[in-house]
């Protein structure tokens, strides 16, 4: 491929983003589109519907990517909580350290690999690719040392980045949990795996283990319970039978009902505060049981009430208690929380369902109440039963975040289920192998032209054969990238993670693991040796293999950020499935009114984190390698930047929060594309013949590799524990 | 090697077994040698020492073997607490599962073998032992169904009887932990790298801290003070200065007060009952303080009156707490026992010791006492700060498990501390493979001749070729072998272990990895691939490769288990060197006062754990390919039986108690052995062309695989941290 090849690539992509992000902003100006591209301010603040029409709802304008530019962090942090700047911390990063790279590479790498050897060179237009890879240096060159230099700085400047980003999100982590709303799942235990007793219920067993355990600060519990086959049944038939009603009549009955259940989480706030004031007969009569499709059922009444008494004599008793007040109404909430989450999920007005039958089983589950929050994280930390698959405990989700059906999984079954789901995925990764090799195939026009050689006439065409080498391969591999996420959310859905950001971030990392392997590595190392399926057959010819492979695939990666990257980011700003269901909703079924708050969408993390992450170590890997792919990554970023900034502030709501939980990971992975870089430049000097630039690389991965260990001792422990410092808080 | 060989092996092994066990049989019976093999029951029991000269003190006998034999349980916990009884279980263990193997390999595969194939077969003592290997099956042959179903016999009964043991060893650590007497050292935390304050001293902040987060239950605590280096000059020179002195004078002077404070381990639970009964004056006038050689300096008497008045108070305000009086007179007994170890370490009569200098710094270390053994393991497992390398809590070890030199390194240095002594470790297996190689170059009589070529005559001789082949290579990679846990118990010291079981525990992990790469790997591969030094290039090739080489490096493995197994417990129950320095110290130094207590040994688990194991890898991968090891084995374990029995009840002093701690380790090396023997099955299935095996032996793999992860699951959190069931305890 040439530069001529590269350009018509780029400029196609360029001439598509455009068309698409101008398409954009014209689609958000229509009313009609408000439920797609800006669900978050729907639910948050009153958004005018009267406007009339205006022809400059007709003309694009770019007034969305100032908005995006000039929100702050709060703002940010307002709208979308700090995983959502956590987030963004990534593409920060990705961006200052590809600046830097991009200087140093750009400015003193690419006239070395350009002059490397001596050669004719061509007019620009038609020169090889490859001349600006580092192949063009010629064996032995003693102007090695500027790769190596730029190494050094690559590597250092993303280090102490990456130290100043792990210590800021740490602070923020530590801010978050100290600084947020006093969260009544604070005070809340998970207990699964109850040991069955043949002389009381599961509930029984519970109230006497923790009474005896933690006389001082157990408060209460709650079971989960396992609604029946009949009723899922009735359940469904019910479901159906509203939607054709729906469908029937298009009024606007369920309009207000469905909003004020959808207000859940921003409401949040305010019924905390008030949260001492709720009256017992008010909060008994909401908490009318009634069966959950998602198969809770909230205590019934007698339950309630018998807690309800409970915590006011508690709270009587210790006026001087270190959370005061709080508690009693905080618990009173975490059930009324509870019990909006299950209704929001059904989206209706419940009224006329039936009691509950009392054949319904207990689950071995339980949510356990303390009365302090250091309470519940002790209980949380430490090992419960002398038979560790017993008690097992965890700090509760909070209640948008539970997961109910995976809550009745035997905890038994746990870690079968994850032993399965990763082979699973394992199998799952290599199957996808068949595509990968056949647009593989695509890039080497002579092995097409063999195999289908009816397609000679059209490969002829100079045009064809550009479009097919630069573009078609990345557009048949993102469309079948398309498939990954939802199977891996299955796989993390069968794991039984009991939390909805549990289950994403496990779907996150399989998809991570899947893209570095089926992007880069099978990319790299399939061009020659696929076919025999020895890739890994030798350990110490890894990084010689890797450095034959990088610099001539450097090409197809650059075409991949072209498209893959830059078009990535214009689906997702122009929301196009969401897109489609509304106009389908509105136009086909009719439907005019607002759809509720719980078919808005949350922040995909487990799709775009390893799409940055993928990136990132593409950048990496490249940048000394073949410099020019980082103006192109650059671009990506940027753009990724007022993408992303927008989605948050408009599309994307907040459900729940981990609290930038999924940060290591990202540290992790950064690291091992800089160990992987330091590696394969390992290979390429050796194969160059350059033994002084060898011999300084080698400390330079020894030293990557202490300072990773470094952040895993200073930083990491306080993404997996609470510590006992913030126990007051 | 041919059948003779090994039966001249096989003999003189056996001839040295018996005369070196009839040495000890005479030796034990010599009041002279009393403090070598009794030490434990000197300190224990009273011992006569007048025994007039009798004729049968020259007379071998086998009463020490009925003793060892009849010797209960109850007598082994009681001489070597729950670590010496877990240690043999591992012996039992290996016993049972090898008698199976056994039965099995000898009376089934044994046959087949050695008809596998037809030819003409030598009479049976010339017959090459090869003959008895897996090597003698034809390809393709029907019979290696025999070899699967033993293999699945020997798989599933040692996972059977793995899962006993691991299920009974985790009840005897529980009944330890509940079982065993109030121990002061369980309400004690162990807290390290206290930040520095330039207001107020370490004290004051660790007082602060804890009077902050732990206000119920934080009692008081300890600081750790370092030991100026003036002092340690002075306190060498003293040393010095006695030594010459007792040498000059041999009087009996420092008899008693040695043996008092000796006495420290054993009148620790008679001192523990009347604990409450100790008057304040006895106890404040016992703490005065002294500067210690471990660089412990005991609190001076102001704080001790100062904290006792506290505890006092607790005392009286709490008579319904839930360990009433215990804990007061439990931590002044800490006290004691924190002083009598430091005593005992220096082992004289304190008396005229000058004031320790007021310069003495503190160390940003210090112990904490609470007020329940619940709190102090909450305070030892939950993260205390936002910086995780700040405030770091353990439970306390127990006095005299107290590694005092390396409380005072700072804990910022461990994890680097840690790195560095892997990689020394690392550097030190492959720097051990020279003397390895020329071991393995032994076994090969052919290219010995041809390296020197002046040994051809000597070599000629039937005799002396058995020898050179059958025993010198295993006796000179012994004697190499004997210098391996000194160096790894140096870096465990490096690496900044804070008690000396954990430093134990870390060399013997060290030594195991070391004696599985340097005996089994090495000496596998080392035939023919190891000057390439490319043992491990080619990933797919593993088992092939080991397959190939196990069969015909049984022979030797056979020998080593003759030599060095056999001779290693001769050598383990005659105690050769202790023996030596007795002689030297009784007829050299002319001192005739028996040693005191702190000479006495502890349990060698570091390299005694190791080398069973590594016969149990030998015994798991041999079984199946070469049968004949497997008498000479169990042999081995028997006497290890006997012998080790013996020690327990007799020479080693149990100064500290793990509780088992060890036993994951030993699981899991055993798992790895099994799926070594797998892997290795697998490939020799492959290579003799037999896929019904083949395919047979993969499920087996991921069965014990399995099995292992249930174990993990199921088991080990209880080896990790302590269950809060037992809270009350």
């Amino acid at each position: 491929m040439d530069i001529g090849a590269l350009l018509t690539s780029a400029g196609i992509n360029i001439a598509i983003c455009v068309v698409l992000l101008s398409l954009y902003s014209i689609l958000r100006k229509q009313p009609s589109n408000v439920s797609v591209y800006f669900m978050r301010r729907l639910i948050s603040e009153p958004i005018k519907h009267s406007d009339p029409f205006r022809f400059e709802r007709l003309v694009p304008s770019a007034s969305w990517i100032v908005r995006a530019w000039q929100a702050t962090n709060e703002e940010i942090l307002a709208a979308g909580g700090v995983d959502a700047l956590v987030f963004l911390r990534i593409v920060v990063f990705s961006i200052r350290v590809f600046i830097i790279a991009a200087m140093i590479c750009v400015f003193l790498l690419l006239p070395v690999n350009y002059y490397g050897q001596e050669m004719q060179h061509k007019q620009i237009h038609s020169e090889s690719l490859e001349v600006f890879t580092i192949g063009n240096v010629k064996e032995g060159s003693k102007w090695f040392w500027t790769h190596c230099l730029a190494l050094y700085v690559i590597s250092c400047s993303a280090c102490v980045l990456l130290h100043f980003e792990y210590k800021n999100i740490t602070k923020m982590r530590l801010a978050h949990i100290t600084g947020s709303p006093v969260n009544p799942s604070h005070f809340t235990v998970l207990v699964r795996s109850i040991p069955c007793s043949q002389n009381h219920s599961y509930s029984k067993s519970v109230e006497d283990f923790f009474s005896t355990y933690y006389p001082a600060s157990y408060v209460s519990h709650q079971m989960v319970y396992r609604a029946g086959r009949v009723d899922k049944l009735m359940k469904d038939a019910e479901k159906m039978y509203r939607m054709l009603k729906t469908i029937e009549s298009t009024t606007k009955k369920s309009y207000m009902p469905c909003c004020l259940c959808g207000k859940s989480t921003h409401s949040f706030e305010a019924l905390n505060n008030d949260a001492e004031s709720v009256e017992i007969k008010t909060s008994s009569d909401e908490l009318q049981p009634s069966q959950r499709e998602k198969k809770l059922k909230i205590s019934e009444q007698k339950d309630v009430e018998k807690i309800y008494r409970k915590l006011k004599t508690i709270e009587t008793q210790n006026k001087m208690s270190s959370t005061p007040g709080c508690l009693c109404g905080g618990i009173m909430h975490y059930f009324k929380m509870l019990k909006k989450e299950a209704e929001s999920v059904e989206c209706k007005t419940s009224s006329d369902r039936s009691q509950p039958s009392q054949t319904d089983k207990e689950r071995p589950a339980a949510f356990v109440f303390f009365r302090t929050r250091y309470a519940a994280i002790v209980a949380a930390q430490v090992l419960q039963s002398s038979n560790p698959m017993l008690w097992v405990t965890q700090l509760a989700p909070e209640p948008n975040d539970v997961y109910w059906s995976n809550l009745s999984i035997p905890y038994k079954q746990v870690w079968l289920r994850k032993i399965a789901t990763l082979l699973g995925a394992f199998v799952f990764m290599f199957v996808f192998l068949a595509p990968v090799t056949f647009v593989q195939g695509l890039t080497q026009l002579d092995q097409l032209r063999q195999t289908f050689p009816f397609l000679k006439g059209i490969l002829k065409q100079k045009f064809m054969n550009q479009l097919v080498t630069g573009y078609l391969p990345s557009v048949i591999l993102m469309l079948f990238m398309y498939a990954v996420p939802p199977t891996m959310m299955l796989f993390s859905t069968i794991e039984g993670n009991v939390s909805h950001s549990e289950r994403k971030k496990s779907a996150g990392i399989k998809v991570l693991y899947f893209t570095i392997w089926n992007v880069f590595f099978v990319n790299v190392l399939s061009g020659s040796i696929i076919r025999q399926l020895s890739v890994f057959s030798s350990f110490r010819d890894i990084p010689t293999q890797l450095a034959k492979a990088v610099p001539t695939q450097a090409t197809f990666f650059t075409t991949y950020v072209l498209t893959s990257g830059w078009a990535s980011l214009s689906c997702e700003v122009i929301q196009l499935f969401p897109l489609l269901c509304n106009g389908f909703r509105r136009f086909i079924l009719r439907r005019q009114e607002e759809p509720c708050s719980n078919h808005a969408l949350t922040f995909p993390h487990h799709t775009e984190i390893p799409r940055l992450l993928l990136f990132g170590l593409l950048g990496f890997t490249c940048s000394i390698m073949a410099p020019l792919i980082l103006p192109f990554l650059l671009v990506y970023f940027f753009l990724a930047f007022l993408v992303y900034r927008n989605q948050i502030l408009n599309v994307y709501v907040p459900k729940y929060e981990s609290g930038g939980q999924f940060w290591p990971v990202v540290h992790n992975t950064t690291i091992f594309s800089l160990v992987l870089t330091q590696v394969i430049a390992l290979g390429v000097f050796g194969i160059k013949r350059s033994p002084v630039a060898s011999g300084f690389t080698i400390p330079l991965i020894f030293l990557t590799l202490l300072f990773n260990e470094y952040c895993r001792q200073r930083f990491s422990p306080v993404f997996k524990r609470s510590p006992a410092q913030y126990r007051f808080l």
